[in-house]
């Protein structure tokens, strides 16, 4: 995906010799092809300058778009014919340090004591709560209400009438309609990810965004981050609890209801009409069917077909889990079941 | 329990053929039989509308005062004699377009730039600190600390000698004295609660409130939900910690403690001097007595009587779980326990 | 430790005598010795007054320099020679008392409209979003951003580019350089600390601090609480993810990485390198060595050395755990493993 200038200020290419002086990578190809965006491997456009990392033992997924890389060697074996790039054992970092180089969070540099920024349109039926901060270029529709103290931050573009909860912070996102957030909910802030620098562990640039669909609710004090290079996406009808976290990448699908505490770890799938019990908690990757039940408290760490009940942790078919749960009290426990 | 006028704004009666003109819901009774107000089915007086949902094996708990009803074919044989209202196969759909109708929340129609509104009432010797805001028709009491950038909706009643901590929210709540909320706890949210619909998935409003009584703390990032037609309760000197969730009409008892990532699903009932360890769940309407404990990452599931410690998920006696959890490290590792 | 006068204002000595008059307490010792400072019993310098308390049946840590003490009965026989101070058999209420009487927050005297303290020293190069509020004698430093709505504390020090997400509040503490906080995370706020009292139970103060070393990374709705007489503290280059809860007293090593919902209790030590799963629980006082895994939902009660690998509640090493996870699986369905 290409970066959204709404929310990054693109500040020009740069050629991979560019990139090379800044890193001390070295450069394949041309030194003199440009680099004009930025993504991950897996949805990038001509021109986008993608990473690959790891030991090298899987074979990434790679658009067939996909022409500039940053590579360590052992993923070298999986560049497309013609591929252009830099090599370094620290690819993730050459790859970032080129993308703060290219593309400058707005809101980084938003100052000053104007509560609604000059260049925010806000629809003339909104109801805006003393104490609400409203960014330059942001947007927010009719019949919408920002509660008390809430921030809605540059670019950001909120539909018709949804309700943003009173001290709630909405950064990188595009709200649907009808989109309810309720207070302390933290949409769009950057996502857990640490990679290695030549400095020790830093963070990863995140320059994707936050999709609400219409009619989507979140929690008081949930947290949905944005994501990496591509979106996070909440589909519609989906009702979300408090203190729900849902991580970068992240997609869920319709109608999709999450109980308080579930944990959403990145990159996770879960289909339509799925049910998360409370404190459900999903590992990264993951992929969940539609119709799923995961009961309170389930761990899950595998894939799931449509329509499966799971509990337990680590999860798995909810009767198999309670046959053991009973099992186990029998076994341990004579007396009481003798 | 009658909807308190202070947080939401009544706008009159309705017939019960009104609601039947905006829902298509079928009359039974008198079609001018006003409805008054709205309520539960278990705390309903004369005049509140209620609600019967569900498959109609259990029979619900309704008011000796409770007359007026939207019910769906499963719940007609639970109706008392001369019983008034609507049939609809999505009775609290129904419902929910009366009471929203009939009452509008009053801080969705809270605007503009004064901090602290001209209608509050905010004792002399209260300290409001910068970027706090207080709105119409709330109290703040002799000795309340208001920290920065928190918020006190309208109508919310704070007592003497609370401290507000600094981006707390607290709406449709009623705090009395020595009240203590660390930053960011969220108070009088609405709760989660999904209702189908003709559209869909639905959120159903909360007209209930939430009560803090004397003493009560409430750690940071804490969200205690307001009552769906009730209140939701936390009894004298009862201290939660960080990052808890009350959900819903929870009653607790008094000098309760409840550790970090508590969480305590609707209806719940915790007596008295009862301790949950970290990380406890417990499923929605369960019974806790008095004086009990639950040990550390608990899931209850289950009503507990007085004086019990319990373990373990599903919970249950703690030296019950204890036993399995060593019988089972023995019987599976064997060359440890051999 | 020495109470910081940043945060707290302290306000004169107190001799025993007038301790013992505000809380019905035993004088031992000379009546007149006057009380310079309030710590713990393990870090006290002298002239500090430190509590014991507890069932005295293990020695507890006492510093060398401690001199003054409020002391139950059963602790009586730690005294070290020539001590003198209180007994009570609610030897901790009496500290606390005496604490408050000689300390006091200075955030709870922080009132009026000014946004950025007078006494507030901001740099010129560091960028304020609108409705951020500074407090007296804070202190931000150059290249820092502070974002919409977030609070800064009095006596705070913010060191160099930093960055202090929105919605994020911070009392009680000095951060360093290259810090960032994504939303709403709450650093500083007092413990939870419950302690009995002639009234019932009451909050413990907390006097202490919470450190934050260069480059940390603290996630949103994460919650850190300051130390209770000493600091909390996380080292270099560690990184926390959203929702997670540490402690009074903890101390975190350098590039520890903490996933979302980690709970880490009062007085936890982590070393250097270690790697928590998401919803790690550790008990309090727990210790864990340097380059420790904890696998995701791992509930630790008991120390661990250096580099192990740990998971399961109760924890234990993980190929225990999963061969005692496999064994009952295998054990409980018969036809499966047949």
């Amino acid at each position: 995906m290409t970066v959204d200038p709404r929310f990054y200020a693109p500040s020009g290419a740069l050629t991979l010799e560019q990139i090379a002086e800044l890193t001390g990578a070295e450069v394949f190809g041309s030194p003199d092809t440009e680099v004009k965006g930025i993504s991950s491997a897996a949805n990038a456009r001509r021109g986008d300058l993608v990473f690959l990392e790891g030991d090298g033992k899987s074979a990434p997924d790679i658009s067939a778009e996909a022409s500039l890389f940053v590579v360590n060697e052992p993923n070298r074996k999986y560049l497309p014919e013609g591929a252009e790039g830099l090599v370094s054992p620290l690819a993730r970092h050459v790859h970032s340090v080129a993308a703060l180089k290219m593309f400058r969070l707005r809101h980084i540099d938003w100052s000053g004591e104007l509560r609604i920024d000059a260049t925010a349109r806000v629809h003339d039926d909104a109801v805006i709560a003393p104490g609400a901060v409203i960014g330059p270029g942001a947007s927010v529709g009719e019949g919408t209400r920002i509660g008390a103290n809430a921030v809605i931050g540059p670019g950001v573009q909120v539909g018709r009438n949804c309700s943003i909860g009173p001290g709630a912070t909405v950064f990188c996102a595009l709200l649907g309609d009808h989109v309810t957030l309720l207070a302390g909910a933290r949409i769009g802030e950057t996502g857990f990810g640490v990679m290695a620098s030549p400095h020790g562990l830093s963070d990863a640039p995140h320059m994707g965004r936050v999709i609400l669909q219409d009619h989507v609710t979140i929690g008081a004090n949930t947290c949905i981050d944005r994501g990496v290079f591509d979106d996070t996406i909440v589909g519609e009808r989906t009702k979300i609890d408090n203190l729900c976290q849902i991580a970068h990448n992240v997609v869920l699908g319709r109608s999709v209801l999450v109980a308080a505490f579930g944990g959403i770890s990145g990159s996770v799938r879960v289909g339509n009409n799925s049910m998360l019990g409370g404190r459900v908690g999903i590992a990264d990757h993951v992929k969940v069917g539609d119709g799923v039940s995961l009961a309170a408290s389930a761990g899950l760490f595998r894939n799931i077909e449509d329509g499966e009940t799971w509990g337990g942790t680590p999860a798995k078919p909810l009767r198999q889990w309670m046959r053991e749960v009973a099992w186990l009290q029998k076994q341990a426990n004579p007396k009481k079941s003798g």
